[in-house]
């Protein structure tokens, strides 16, 4: 899989949240693919909340300008932020793993449930799934109330119980991990709670390669014709 | 009306729009409140794609944090940007344009359609209607072609044309005027087309004193509690 | 705010609710707003089902029309019976208290709980949120089983403590309290619960000057033009 | 079929449609059944607004009170004017002629197209298609202007070719004739513009008579069970 | 009720359930109606999957194929297997008994719930309603975890249990009993639960009937015109 | 992209497509991954209906059957024939081209338009759209009544002109090309056209590789657990 160059942004502000994504895209994309990791200089270290996550979606927006040169963009936290600016600024593909996740479960499932780190982002992912259309296979949201900056090999128990809650009593047949800082959980989950599950993270560097491998581009008219107001305003990055 | 202190933010940086909705703002409200005008300083003149609007949201949010102390917020642009994440940021009633114009159409009329300046806002438009879920009484979107910049006493005819068009053609009932810059064309797109019509900006500042003075608040719970990331980080705003 | 003068129609037969409810839309409006209070003279003095309503409905009707100089009117029932049929009579804007309590949760909560009275009236108040596009921002009815007459200080606990299980276990971020009946409990729901509460006749009656102060009317054109059938039958009052 | 009474309700006051509609419903029900004839005494002879509608849905349910010992009912106008309410009041199946058509739109075709009499009447048809949840169904509403009092032989003519444009141009695989005074209107439909038509009344007494005849009655339970303002109140009718 | 010739199609393989099935259909069409019974030669026993519809969807299509003299078809297994396809292939009425409950379900409650056989079914239940349209009807869905071979005389207390539970804890007012084999069952939970009950057999004989009464045709054009690649295709069936 | 073993399913009859897609999905793989194209032995040779589609269906579960050891499974008609039932007998990941298609074409633009052959399938595909959640962002479906048999080289024109009129008129920002046989055509859309296009082949391809190599498989319990009635069912193959 040579020549594929995959930026990969993390909106919020953890490099090490950023190394941990990169590594397990690349090591998904393989021999070949580059990986750029591109953190967030500006804003929350973990985004629980929609006033986090606009903070989020400018800064990578403006990332995205900074670095013109990718095939394709990794917009690696699960809210997606800033996901329908960025394709108006480029025509390479820009995925993002909230999306990614959600294509996934219907794919390998006809239910599936969500398990995330706060209650309160519920609504806020329920949301997301009216607009990506998949709110009506999902059968739950389950919310382990530990923080993005709190994940960590202590919490996979939690996670997996919550898994297990949602496969037995509410009928899910897969499992979206609604948070970037999930991605080393993926395998601990489907084997333990013994049912397809993912954050995103590899399966959308994945995605964002098909996209480009099969000469998809991000389309470049209507509402994705680039914007005006940022023609040459390179202070807006 | 006295003692009512209304932040009106236009999240464009064009400040004689800001002078002009803040003028329709307090004539709306009469005697006794204050309008208190917030520019954007950082982003573009006219905001007319997602990735402008991501920015003015950001930019929104810190004006609102910087300005705590009114006792309601209208975010004077139809796209409403920012408007989730600034609900988690103040205990104030806050509305957007573009939500107060929906509320308007609901209530008096049983279809309505929208005129807009460009084509391609269409699908940001139709989104924005699915979300506040007035997207079956909407009859159909009109682009005027006219920039948000370029609008003015010119523009009136075209805009009042494509108001009858969407009454005589697709059966509006009511017009909702797609722009904080069409402050101005509220009455004579009335008057010319017999139909109710508005940008939001009046009815909006009206509808946020409403809220407030019948002791509504928003909320602090659940996915309205105040973001964890900000507290104290003033280098966000 | 003077020289508004809002007719509040109560749908039911019983004067004593009529009285409160105009008693805590006249306090909202504030000095120089007139309230003509108006009592269904036919039906019953507690609407809990369609068949009522519809009764109801006609009598509301009749009761505008019999009252055509109002600057606005409120349905003050939070079924809104007849409020379709009410617009197509009078240009002068007209709201119901269930549409006005719907608008004010959207735009104070991302989610909200509704209190009712009986666990009968459940599927109206479902199929009225999906009519008004507010459906996905429900997340639950619950039903206290005391009846409209029957409310009244006793009744308080019992509406918080539904309150407080809507918050607790739902998610809920604002109360709905779907009755005209309740208007006394507004304030009490939202200290004891903590979160925006309303039934909508203080807010609803706002709503209207809001629309009304804005230069807003009711469409007279396509659905909404007067009724051929009803030109002078003064008999159909 | 013997032994099976119908009560036919016209909620409009022309007896003419009336004996009309019971003539198709009895010829459609063949020998051995009953059909008995109701006709509103308060209202207009032609229902097509809102305000109409409501105080038809009032006259209907007092029909229907009136009238207890049918084995079921059929309203005989296409908004099926007081539907919900009159299904509180008695435990015989209930049938609306909209609802049915819609019914057997469903079942006959995969998309069809509704012929109505005015184009003010869109809205609340569409919003009906929402309710019976065949929206999605239909491709689109064509209006003859033709009021419902001055159907006739003469009005053939434009209901074929309002139908074979439908069908030509919006793909309609079969027609709803949205008026109880399109009964004779039925065959001419059918073989000139070669697609099923039906405008419920022969079909509606059928599917009336099928759930009779299978055994079921109206839920009585839930929000069907028997409205206790209504219990005694013979002056309600 | 002379002269009408039902084609009832049973897409299991199990002859017993045909014949059951074919009995309540003639019971409820009465003297002068006749049923031919068809069984599917290929397949499973107890349809419980897509996977086993798929095979039952094939079948199903080639019995009508070489059925072509009935007045109607009704396709007696709840998850109405190949009904699309069937109405390319005949302009007789087709109805399949799970649409039928549907409407049953529709016309005599507000709300309904499912009793079926395993909850693996639950899925495509949803998402048959989703496509009927009655998704906001229901409930919920209850599963007795008793496979379609397995229910009998014995089985009826399990059904009825989880009846009264869907009246008493979902407010569920009528029950669909989603299952060709629980015809025998309609009478049990009628009278136990006290609520309409019906899972579409002798319901669905009569629906076809009164749409074959009522001079309504399966239309033949659009996407029901015959299907050019099975002219003559024998080789097919 | 070594040790990636795709089966192709052609769910019609006709080999020379089944080679011609075959191809395609090659290409896009690259080196190392093998593609095992398969062909449905009974059925149509080019798809048009619903009823030519549930043969395809079933023949296509059988050939899924009888080749249990593929990596990966694309389903090579836009209709999916199959795929729900598919997943029940296999834990390898199963994508159909619609399906892929429409993943596609959400990740690459805000609005899009299908290009069809026939009119006749437009009700088929907006049901699939309804099924995958896209609905709302399909601006059109045009057909070039152009039979999946009588595509070619030819055709071109017809596609392109088609695809023009989608961005020009409806505003358009990419291309779903409904059909398997469309694939050589992709290139030339995507260039006269200049909007991004696919028909799903190659994508479909590379999409189930971005499953199966992210660790991804279908899932094995609810409704896609194996099914009973199929177990050892050689002869249902």
């Amino acid at each position: 899989m040579a020549a594929f160059r995959l930026a990969l942004i993390n909106p919020n502000t953890d490099e090490a949240d950023t190394t941990e994504m990169a590594r397990a895209a690349g090591a998904a994309l393989g021999d070949g693919a580059e990986v750029v990791p591109l953190t967030a200089r500006r804003g929350v270290a973990g985004i629980e909340t929609s006033a986090e996550s606009l903070i989020a979606a400018a800064e990578t927006l403006a990332l995205v300008r900074e670095t013109p040169d990718a095939d394709a963009y990794l917009i690696a936290c699960f809210g997606d932020p800033g996901l329908d600016g960025v394709r108006e600024v480029t025509d390479a593909p820009v995925i993002g793993i909230g999306e990614a996740t959600y294509h996934a479960m219907a794919s390998v499932s006809r239910r599936f449930a969500v398990i995330t780190t706060l209650r309160r982002g519920i609504p806020a992912l329920l949301d997301g799934m009216e607009h990506y259309g998949v709110a009506s296979r999902c059968v739950g949201v389950l919310a382990s109330e530990i923080t993005v900056e709190d994940l960590g090999g202590d919490s996979t128990d939690a996670i997996v119980a919550a898994g297990r809650r949602a496969v037995d009593e509410l009928g899910a047949e897969a499992l979206a991990l609604a948070c970037g800082g999930m991605t080393d959980l993926e395998n601990a989950v489907r084997e333990r709670v013994g049912v397809p599950a993912t954050n995103g993270v590899a399966f959308g560097a994945l995605l964002a390669h098909a996209l480009w491998r099969s000469g998809l581009r991000t389309s470049t008219v209507g509402s994705l014709a680039p914007p005006p107001g940022l023609a040459g305003a390179a202070d807006l990055c």
